[in-house]
C-alpha cells in the first residue's frame, strides 16, 4: 500500500549499523516528521560524493589534490602505517596513535567474500615501498584469519623485495581499561604470547 | 579539510538514532565504500517524498487517498485510538492490538518545547467526533507529564460536547516478560494502582 515509502526503507536497510526498526524511524523522521530535513541532506550527499574521492596516494578521503594527511609535511614519511578501511585511520587519528603516513588497502583479503588482492589497494602501496624513503611498515590490519592472511600477503609481495623496510604489526591482548575475567580464550592467548619484559618500554 | 563530507555527516548527525560514529560510518559507506549505493537511495526518498502525505482523515503516513487502514472497511470504525506519532501507531498494528481506527496527533502538547495545541493534528479530531460513529475514544499516549497533559486537553475541547462517546486510557504497569526488580519505581506504582481483580478479563 506504500510501495515508494517502502522502497526507500529497503533501501535505508541495507545501510550498516541500521535494521528494519532504525530505517523505518529514518525513513519517517525524513519524509513525515521533519521533511524539511530531506532535501538539504540531499544536496549535501550529492555535494560530497562529487567532491571526494579517494588520495591516489594512501587511499584516505580527500577533496583537493592529496589528502589532508599526505600533504602535511609536518608527519614523517618514514612511518606507514597500514590500515583496512577509512574508519581505522580516523580512530587512529582520534587516538592521536600514529603521526606517519598511512595506506588504506579498502578491505582485507577474504576468499569467502571474494576479496583477493585485485580488489585491494595493493599496488600503490608496492608502488610507494619500491619508490623509497619508507623505513618502517607498520601493519595496523585486524586481529583475525583475514588480517593475518593480508600481512602475510603484503610480506610476500610487497616486503621481500626490499628487506631494508622494518615490518611490524600492531600489538594485540587486553583493551585498556579491561580486565582478563571477560576477555575471550583468543585474547587471552594473544596477551600472554606478547607478553614483555616488565619495566621495559 | 573535507567540508563537503563534514557537511553531509552533519546533517546524518542530526537524523534520529545516529550519533557521531554512525553518521560517520554512513557517509563512508554512502560516499567512499559503496558509492553505487547513494544515487538509489538518494531517487528513493525523493520518490517518497513526492509521493507521501498525511492521510487527510487520520494523519497516518499514506500515498493515495486516504491511508490503507481508513481505507480498510473491515476495521472498526466506532473504536478510535490516538497515538502521538505514525511508529506508535506501526507498532500496534504489529502487535495486532487494535482492529479500530486510529488518529495521529503527530507529537504531545509540550511547553517546554513550544508545542501547543496548535502544532497538533487536533482539529480534525474534533471534526471526526463531531460528525458520529465514534463510541470509544482510545488515548494511547504516553506514561509521562507530556501524554497526561495532551489527555486532559483532549478529554477539554474535544470529548466535553460529545458525553456520549466512551473514553478510555492504555493500562500502564510491568511490560510483558519483565519482572518487578528491575521495574522504576513510576512503573511499581503505576502497576499497583491499576491492580485489576484476579480472575477478571
Amino acid at each position: 500500500m506504500l510501495p515508494a515509502f517502502e522502497h526507500a526503507r529497503q533501501l535505508l536497510k541495507q545501510l550498516p549499523g541500521l535494521g528494519h526498526r532504525s530505517a523505518e524511524r529514518l525513513a519517517l523522521h525524513l519524509l513525515v516528521e521533519r521533511p524539511e530535513r530531506l532535501a538539504p541532506l540531499l544536496d549535501a550527499l550529492r555535494e560530497a560524493a562529487a567532491r571526494l574521492h579517494r588520495c591516489p596516494r594512501c587511499g584516505n578521503i580527500c577533496e583537493s589534490e592529496l589528502c589532508a594527511l599526505c600533504a602535511d609535511t609536518r608527519r614523517d614519511a618514514r612511518r606507514l602505517c597500514v590500515v583496512e578501511q577509512i574508519p581505522d585511520l580516523l580512530a587512529l587519528e582520534r587516538a592521536g596513535a600514529h603521526d606517519g603516513h598511512y595506506h588504506v588497502l579498502h578491505g582485507k583479503l577474504s576468499p569467502m567474500q571474494g576479496i583477493g588482492p585485485a580488489q585491494l589497494n595493493l599496488a600503490t602501496l608496492a608502488q610507494r615501498l619500491a619508490s623509497g624513503g619508507v623505513g618502517e611498515l607498520i601493519l595496523a590490519l585486524s586481529n583475525d584469519i583475514e588480517g593475518e592472511a593480508t600481512c602475510h600477503y603484503i610480506m610476500d609481495t610487497c616486503i621481500a623485495a626490499h628487506p631494508g623496510i622494518a615490518v611490524t604489526r600492531i600489538g594485540f591482548g587486553i583493551p585498556s581499561g579491561s580486565g582478563l575475567t571477560y576477555a575471550d580464550p583468543a585474547t587471552l592467548k594473544n596477551a600472554i604470547s606478547a607478553r614483555r619484559q616488565y619495566g621495559a618500554a
